[in-house]
């Protein structure tokens, strides 16, 4: 079943919240998200700032020790700008040269969905000719977070959260440990393109029109967030510092080839040792994201 | 001019050791390496193990303050095995997970190199297919460090040093910051093929047939190891944790962006923003090495 | 005005819960707090483990942008027996040698209150005759946290939580930002002593009878938990790694210098630079808490 | 036997420098060290600056895998005015209120050693009365490191070096891991005052008479400095993070308490778990330096 679900309220808390849509193993949600500052497809301000949440969506069936899995159609911006910040973050820099810059601006872009590409609105001579391709994916989501507990949208963890991971675009399929009863799915924050790391701290800021899918794996457990595209699948371990966030993803990776792929843990450190690649999605938020990713081709030749 | 150099000895520190070979700048050298082991490309031990390094080689006209250009045109095993260990490092996996597993072995690969593929000699059941691509590069090369130091071939700094990064293969060239007379380049401890991260400690450990061009670029001053690809430009930051390494590299990047391409602090950020990719090149050796790169085709498209 | 109040219920969570008892600015409580596993003076389970939470308690008049004091008068073991793990945490340690220690088992101590004395109920020959005098305090307390956030009990943060700091001994006085009507003050977490840093992840868990006094200091607004001993001003900073908790902690009391002692950034600088003192109070929970402390002989000579 | 040493060349890094005295073991050296720019007791400057060294003095039978013990007789300042820098070290605070402050100066203290004080030459209103105890140590001191190595004496490691420990006042008793003959120990960098951490990144820094009395121990093997006082034994551990820093100290206590006081693991863990007290003695160098600390009383009692 497709469900068309207009969000009226936003919540800016991932937890037991009553549940906005009921939707059964196997439907798919067409939905809107708007931006981190809670503006809407039309550039008003439908919800307070700070990554404000379209959902949650209660997945019947879904009990805690099961595994959500979230298969994303389509993220496209349903409107032509987004906004960055203008300046790198403290963290990502060394504590001398961060003292000595500028305070971080706001600025505006240009997006052009049907050329696929944005731009500055008002670029300084240097980047005059920027055009960087789309690549529109959601920076946070994810379900209700375990033992009873309501986490700001700023941060992430085993539930997901605010990750800002660049390859979370249309066509991955993304799971997570389910802590609650219907597992309670919650989307925002959408970016028309970002760079590794966030490391101004946004991407291209947008409001989405989303689609998605929701099915449930029954006494499927996992302890973070999981996901596969069409090359690779991966592994998200979200905080501090980014040594911890890798030992999260590597940890569950390790785990997925044992347990999934039936290898020994001397089988999988060779094999990780030699093939794992790796991504840092955010060294921004409160929770810094690392992403441990193996090529399916590897996989498939064993 | 093209050197053929035999190395008869090798050193286990980078500092102001008697050069064994003095070039010119542009001079090309080809040379071998022995593992990290200090096993040779007949499997003889020819130094103590510990990365021990072939060099240094003096260019002449390096001076402190000067950059070193290193292009490397082949990095080619010279023999048919390599060795690895066989467990994940304790570093990048769960406290509690690293704690429950078996100590590390060391296991053989038969390395094909007309094949350009690797296996494992004797694999275990669930590794029975894996063969892996060859992609041979150096984890260890550098020049001498600044204020004197000498320091082990263990660990990495600004001049360089134990970075396995991955993606230092043949096609690449580096760039170090000059702190000695005739700037010391060694080189050494190659890998047949490596994962990110060097996460079990060890790439495929083997001797190397080496070639490579050198040239000096008077009075050009960088802070930390910089390279470019057909397709990249990159920084290298080495330190620990991971998020200092981040940071190293990252600033360096900054520093190129306004210093080499007129950019200000806003335009390199938010160019870095959204088209930064970072790689973590290791996160096992003293000081772990984070990789700050950017596509030629974004730069070239300002 | 003393209120007795014996607690039914214990929350695993801190976060906007129905208050069990509404006070006045200036009021007493006396109550009870059950172990870190839910086990009251009887040694009965009266809660489900995890560091269950007596409270919350309403403060009449705190609301969000004020401080909330409280004092605690008293805080004394209410039975004779605590217990703790009996093996060193893996994340103080390093990692290979934290990979050959065998799994931590629960151990139980005698806690001699008269005497003011703890020692092994059963003690192998090295510690046979090991007797540590008690330093009772509360390893857990806080209040609600900001943006109507529920937050397990197992963390910290700027409202509190589990700091497992054992300065916070009986005499002292602890300020928390009020993010929520009321404030809504928890505690629990009980331990009879303990060393620096939570190294073993427990300290001798224990039920307690406390008794504190709680005020409400309108229009104050602070950033993280400070407090007062009779010796010293110090401030909580909670946050991974041990980097970050010393950054928060220094920050805190460096607007404190600034902001309530007149100071100008170069003399609270000064000051702090040769006269700081920290305390780390645990490595072992989500977040670790770091204290920045400064006597109060120095700011009283000023 | 005793021998005054006055020095008339510095070393500004730790290593395999040619021997300045031969000593024998149980011999006392009386000799002077120039503060950290390389100003003498005249105020004149005696070397570069960067922590110049006094030393190496050979110690006769001192060789790897041994021990070498040093006592401190006397630390006192030999000039009446030490200086400091005046505004915290980034990485000691937030990195946005970092962002936020002037650039550090260069400021004077008056330091009095007949009556123990030290006062600014040149007070502002806020220190106008500040007045604080002597407290005179060395920052910077031990032996040549492993591996041939030289290293800058900006850090420190295995073989001690920058560590910038407030603790190592006259009285106090330190022994390092020998890597080389005749152990070639360094010291310098001395401090009238300093609190914890180091964290403007100068402590009083002043130029000493200090006097010493080395000792070896025959076989006896050490991986950290470690040290006695009157009241406690330490360990320090020397890296980046903090982290990683406490878990070198712990690692080494653990030992200690194992080795050379046959506890069992977990006899030594509950100790250190219930009477471990930690210092942060630097968070300024390129490796921080955590020192983990038991009471003597605790030890004696056993």
């Amino acid at each position: 079943m497709i469900h068309s679900f207009n969000p009226q309220l936003y919540y800016h808390t991932m937890g037991q919240h009553p549940a906005v849509l009921m939707v059964q193993d196997g439907d798919t949600v067409i939905t809107t998200t708007v931006d981190a500052r809670g503006w809407d497809e039309k550039g008003e301000s439908a919800a307070a700032r700070g990554n404000p949440m379209t959902g949650p969506f209660y997945v019947e069936g879904a009990l805690p020790g099961d595994t959500l899995a979230v298969r994303f159609e389509s993220i496209t911006p349903n409107r032509d700008w987004a906004w960055t910040t203008n300046m790198l973050a403290p963290a990502v820099i060394d504590p001398a040269v961060a003292a000595s810059l500028p305070a971080s601006e706001i600025v505006h872009w240009t997006v052009d969905v049907a050329q696929g590409v944005a731009y500055l609105k008002e670029p300084t001579p240097g980047l005059a000719k920027l055009k960087l391709p789309l690549r529109p994916f959601l920076g946070c989501f994810g379900v209700a977070p375990s033992k009873g507990q309501f986490i700001s949208t700023a941060t992430s963890g085993e539930y997901g959260g605010n990750m800002d991971y660049k390859g979370l675009i249309a066509g991955t399929t993304v799971y997570f440990p389910v802590s609650a009863e219907g597992a309670l799915f919650y989307l925002g924050d959408g970016h028309a393109l970002q760079g590794d790391g966030e490391i101004m701290g946004t991407g291209l800021e947008i409001s989405m029109d989303v689609q998605f899918t929701v099915s449930v794996q029954k006494g499927k457990t996992i302890s973070w967030p999981r996901g596969q595209t069409d090359t690779h699948w991966f592994c998200i371990g979200n905080a501090r510092p980014l040594d911890q966030a890798l030992q999260h993803a590597t940890t569950e990776m390790f785990r997925l080839l044992q347990e999934d792929c039936g290898l020994t843990s001397s089988e999988a450190s060779l094999l990780l040792g030699q093939a794992v690649e790796y991504e840092i999605a955010n060294m921004f938020n409160p929770a810094y994201s690392v992403v441990c990713k193996l090529p399916k081709s590897v996989l498939s030749s064993l």
